[in-house]
Formats: C-alpha cells, structure tokens, sequence
C-alpha cells in the first residue's frame, strides 16, 4: 500500500484493523501544496518490491484534510496502471466537487480509479453520516468480500430478487440507510442546487481569502485550490517580529488560546492544527451553505477582538 | 478464538477483517435450547492447544439472534480463568435484561467478563445505532488499540484534559455522538422505567406463547426464556400429518408465503428463517413498548388468514 505523507490517518489505521500492519504503508511524498509527488510514488513502489513486497494498492486523495490539496490522480493512475496496482482514491473531503462543472478538474483522472471513497456528509453537508464507496466492478464484489451468508438474517428464499438486499454486503449488521438521506436531498436540490452549493462554498472562501490579505495581522498558510482556508492571525505583540528567534514558537501558542476564547465566549468554533514544520494555525473551512460574507467578516473581527490583548 | 456455533456471524466476519482469518474462530457446541456447552469449549481449547495454536478469546452469547439463548456465563468464565483468555460477552441483544430485577439472572457470570457488547438501539429501541462496549480494564485500553495521535485533528494543547476527548479512541472518525440517545432515554425514563420496558417485553412474550398453545395450527418450537417467540404456523392442509415424509419440506415453504403475503397486505414484518435441522420458522421479537396483547391477537389472526387457503 502507498499513500501520500499527508493523506488521512484512516489509512494507517485501516492498516492496522485489517491486520496488514502499519508498516505495510509505504508513505509517499508531497510538494510543498500538500499533492503527492508521482515520480516518489514510483520511487517508492520499487523500493517495496526491491525488499520482496508485493505492492497491491495505491490510495490517492481528493481533498486533504488540512489543506485541501488534490493529488494528481491522471499522473497517479499512470503509474498506477503500469504496475498493475488498484487504485483507490480518498474522495471523502473532495469528492462533492464533481457536482461543480467549474472546479470538477480538480477531481481530473478520478474516472480511472479502482475505488472511490465518498462523503456527501461533508461538503454537500448530508447528515452524518453518509458515506459512498464507488467501484468499478461489476463482479458483486462487496457481496464477495463481506458476505457472510448467515442464513438465519438473509434469507434466499424471497419472493423478489434478493440481489436487491445489501445486508449481506455491508461490514456492520445493524445500521441505518444512510444513502436515504442523499437521495432525498439529490431529488429536493436536484444536482444544479448541489452543484450552486458547492460553488458558492468556493466563492465563499475566495471572498475570505480576499479579506485575509487585505488585513494586518492575518497571514495565509497559502492560496487555498479548495474550500479550505488556512491563516494565521498575529496578535499586535507579534507583529513586525518575523525575524525574532522565537517568533514561530510564539505564534503557534495563539490559535489555542483563541480557541479557547472563543469557545467560552460560545461565539465560533473553528479548528487549528500545527502542520509539518508549520506552528499551529487556524483552518477554516467554508462549507456550511448558510454562511455569509457578513460570517466570515464576523470571523475575522471576532478573532482581532478575542486576540487584541495577545 | 473460539465461540458457540449460535454465535452472532459478525464473530467469523470479524475474524475475517482484522486478517486472523476465518479458520481461527473455533465453533463450540451448543445444547439443545442454544446454550454453549461449557465442556465442548474446554475440549476445543484443549485441542487448538494441541495444534499448537494459541487461544485467546472466548466470546459468549447472552441472547442469541434467533432462539434468544443465554450462554452459561459462569462455567464459560471459570474456562476463562482456568486458561488465561479473554472473556467477551456479546450481550447485543441480550445485556439489557441486566436493568430487570426480575430477568437478570440470565446474565449471571456476566460481571466476570474482560469485555462486553451491548447494544440499547435493540431491546432498548434507542435509535439505531447505539452500541456500547463495556471493559474491566480502566489502563485506557482502547486509546492503545485504537489512538492514531493525528496531530492535524487530535490537538493536545487544548484548555481542558483531553483525555475526555473520545475521537482517538474509536474506530471511526466522523462518527454520530450515539451514546447522547442512551443518556438522553434514561434520564427520559429512569432506571425504573426502562426495567418496566424489559418486564413488560417479557410479559407479553409469555401472554404470545400461551396464545400460540392454544390454538390449532400453531407449534412452538420451544419455550422461550427470552422475549424470542419461535413457532410454525402449520397450514390447515398439512395439520395432522407430521408423520408424512415431506411434511417438513412442506412445512418450511409454509413462512416465505406469508411473508410474501403480509408484506403485499402492508399489515405485519415477522422474520423467519431455518435454524439447524429446522426448517422456516417464524420468530417473533417482542421488544417494541407500544406492543399490546391485542398486537399478539392481532399476529395471530392475521396468519391464520393469510394461511387459510394452504
């Protein structure tokens, strides 16, 4: 297995829960946008087979979590196809943004993937949870994984098709039908009101990024490709102090502070990590299609006012 | 690992995921009601031992999907001890007997596990899911098993201890906060009135089978001692003929048709299946409060009529 060094920690940890072992994920490199490097990723499957492993998968992503970085999945799928690897690819962030016939190319080479990994539970902001796993196969090939044929719960003997029934494809037993939620939000919106939805996320962010670098004080990560956006905000004490030894350290020890503000003032919640050798900054994601313009200046005032003191 | 062949299949699936492999799941045997044999699993211990495997989980049953069966958790446990492996109880169904008074001895031994299952969106009927797994352990186990240290999502400069924080701990990762439904039912109705829940399934499981015993047509397959009511509804043409060599050939035709028949009618959902060397039979879970007698009437009726005719 191969995946980027900044794809999803569910990766290691499917690893583990599958009893593979987390050594069994070769990490592979990515630029300094977050997207994986292709070229590593080759690098990477002939070290493995040098040392007599068997490379089976590779697991791209659409949408990093922090960044939002999309990997070059035509690139990928390249390499992919001349090693004869399945190729699956971490959509659960990106994957909404097929909907947009303006930014879909950012999901380009998606089309040959092996498996497709979906959340409409994010950015479509279905109700938790709502996740798709899309194949290519044709084969039944859940039903071969996972079916269990117990058939004390799956019956055969039903008067219609029983290929109909997906209990026995499924890893849980008891669940809920949480493509039900997707459905009736696709037939009430229908896919131009996903698709508006999905935009207008986009231009939202835009507009705070716009914002961001028309501040003192904010500092953008980078330019954001997705809906996240990444920045730091330095407080007054901070500012002009670039060059100073400890500014880094000092900087990376505002968002949680902030956070902490914020949190007890009831106002926001908006998320912060450290990242690499990057110190702890705040990522806002713009997804919610209730938000505003009158938010997201909201946010930044909200966050001056928390961090004036600082 | 070893467990009854009753056992629920997510036993065998799960060996299968985590890549211990089907094979490793030892079946135990089980009596004539579905109990584990507690001889049977020292014997399969002693055997897996001498193919110089090595046991380490014991998985018992406390109410088994189709008869309702409580494993006898104190013999299973003195196995446990006398071996050194872990007990797990999958108490799904079954664990919410322990809030009755009355019933809870069928859980007697249960106390001794390492580690129990229980499920509330079952006998409960908290909203699916709510899924529950109880541990002796207090050394944070599952942080070990399961903690990913994903520092992008994981922040551990947080103003409170972040040891209550949950999201590291769990298989999942965008998960439904599913133990609020518990939290929220029990204040809702108190420790008494979810007793009264479980009092009142059993009472009504014992008013159906004595319904069952006294009309025509009706055969239980065996006294129940939970709130699992298995019986054959036997069609008027095959009454009296149990000596006939296709009569249970016969018989098992008998529930997929009026399945089929009530689910066209809109006007009941009663499971059934084939159990060993039995064949369909209908097993009717009393677990829902609004449940009355004149439901269990109204059950009965209802098969004769639609069954009138076979």
């Amino acid at each position: 297995m191969g995946s980027s060094v900044l794809c999803h920690y569910s990766i290691k940890k499917g690893a583990a829960f599958l009893g593979l072992g987390t050594d069994s994920v070769r990490v592979v490199k990515a630029d300094e946008r977050g997207k994986m490097i292709p070229e590593d990723l080759e690098r990477q499957i002939s070290l493995a087979e040098a040392e007599g492993a068997v490379p089976f998968l590779v697991c791209a992503t659409s949408g990093t979590t922090v960044l939002g970085a999309f990997d070059p999945l035509e690139a990928i799928a390249d390499v992919c196809q001349r090693h004869g690897l399945w190729m699956h690819v971490d959509a659960a962030w990106g994957g909404s943004v097929l909907l947009s016939q303006t930014h879909r190319n950012l999901l380009d080479g998606i089309q040959r993937a092996d498996s497709v990994a979906w959340n409409p539970h994010k950015l479509l902001t279905a109700g938790l949870q709502c996740s798709a796993l899309l194949l290519q196969d044709t084969s039944n090939l859940l039903k071969h994984c996972h079916g269990s044929q117990a058939s004390y719960l799956f019956q055969q003997d039903k008067f219609y098709d029983v290929a109909l029934d997906t209990g026995d494809k499924v890893v849980q037993c008891g669940r809920r039908v949480d493509c039900l939620k997707l459905w009736l939000m696709w037939k009430a919106q229908g896919g131009q009101g996903l698709e508006r939805r999905v935009d207008q996320a986009f231009a939202l962010a835009r507009y705070l990024v716009e914002e961001i670098k028309k501040r003192e004080g904010f500092v953008l990560v980078m330019e954001p490709e997705f809906v996240n956006v990444c920045f730091w905000f330095v407080p007054p004490s901070l500012r002009g102090k670039q060059e100073s030894p400890d500014y880094s350290e000092r900087l990376a020890k505002v968002a949680p502070i902030l956070k902490e503000r914020m949190v007890k003032e009831g106002s926001m919640m908006i998320g912060y990590q450290p990242h690499g050798t990057r110190g702890n900054f705040f990522r806002m994601v713009v997804a919610n299609p209730a938000l505003t313009r009158a938010d997201m200046d909201f946010l930044l005032n909200e966050l001056e006012r928390l961090g004036q003191d600082l």
